[in-house]
């Protein structure tokens, strides 16, 4: 038996997020039909984390197990062969039977994208969020600087969550405005649900002037989530990379 | 009667094309759609060019005439409401009687992406050429000089098309490195049939070192287009404007 990891990368526009789903078509669902086209067998992967519906990747990390004789590297190549082409494997490699992509994890890095342009927007659509208004970019980054830190982000996790703890320690938070993008990175040791989109939307707002930046600071001490303003589209979201 | 201008910006990815087919969508027939769903009239929309299946266009230009009371520069609006979010029109205006969009145009600009890295490929699969092999970008540039000026164009335009008059002018023509792209330019008073295809095509059978630039030039003079080489894909190619 060979425990196999996947580095994966996908245009999520045309799924219905990571996870398997009976009827919708799904990132897992199209990586265990790959593996099934190959080897026959039926084969469960577990992934670093789920995606939403429309959310991207460009580090997500998947591990199977296999009593294949394909050599680990070459199942980038042959996947890759029989995968749609929204999906890619980047690279595959052997790793030990212990490894688990989501329980070893030390931190997740995502990027979220803001299109600034008024032009270019139909070719970007599902790939930023466009807004084109004006945002304060320096209110922005000073309100990302709360975030950062161990705090308990009840007040940025979306209803229809089941988790009991709160508690995330993020590492990093800041904006960074290139060329057409304004790009917001975010690194922490866990995710709330919807808890980046519910963070940038709040940002967005912050750098509409609607919200001063040191009302990020209350919200996260009120540990409410009726103050959560606008969610961002998921369309914007990258994960990027996650790290072990 | 009022003649109305529109430019037009759209993702050809999902479109047969710009020109009205009968059983496929096409962008010229989602514009005609949408200015019947707005005034209740079939109207004909006449366009700068056409732009073949999945060639994008950010500056595309139509005109038509109609009796509608909707004031010019609010057709824009108008039509952004009903049309499918991969088509916007950017801005709408009153033009003379007399004035033709392809016919008055005294040249057209267009852009072809290249995008070089391994990652983030299929996010852009339809919005470039993904090419991450070596390319020698100054190779490619002393050929594109060759292309400039007024020249028999037979050896870059591809069958099927009817023209007899092979000679267009063209003005501008040079690649641009830059972060994840190299970005190709061509002006002209008119292209052929694949033309900018079959010229990018070349140019990257250059950057490969596996034809040499002066090589170009005698391509021209031969005016035999079998003597083309490969023809790009289409999903790089981007209108970009069409100058009066």
């Amino acid at each position: 038996m060979q425990r196999i990891k996947l580095l994966v990368e996908y245009d999520g526009s045309n799924y219905h997020g990571f996870q398997w789903q009976k009827n919708a078509k799904s990132i897992q669902g199209e990586i265990e039909t790959a593996i099934f086209k190959l080897i026959g067998l039926e084969t469960r992967i577990i992934s670093a984390g789920r995606t939403d519906t429309g959310v991207h990747a460009l580090g997500q990390v998947v591990v199977f197990n296999t009593l294949s004789s394909i050599p680990p590297d070459r199942w980038s190549w042959a996947l890759n062969s029989v995968l749609p082409e929204d999906i890619r494997i980047l690279v595959s490699s052997l790793v030990e039977a212990s490894f688990h992509p989501r329980f070893d994890a030390v931190s997740k890095l995502y990027n979220y994208r803001i299109y600034r342009p008024v032009i270019g927007q139909t070719m970007v659509r599902n790939y930023a969020w466009c807004l084109s208004e004006f945002l304060d970019i320096d209110l922005m980054n000073e309100a990302a600087a709360y975030i950062i830190g161990e705090h308990d982000f009840a007040s940025f996790c979306a209803s229809g969550s089941s988790v009991k703890d709160y508690v995330r320690r993020v590492s990093q938070c800041y904006l960074v405005e290139k060329d057409a993008y304004i790009d917001f990175f975010i690194e922490a040791n866990g995710f709330l649900y919807n808890m980046i989109r519910i963070i940038m939307g709040l940002l967005v707002e912050v750098g509409r002037r609607n919200i001063p930046p040191a009302r990020v600071k209350e919200i996260i001490l009120a540990k409410d989530r009726r103050l959560a303003s606008i969610t961002a589209p998921p369309n914007g979201l990258y994960l990027l990379e996650v790290k072990y």
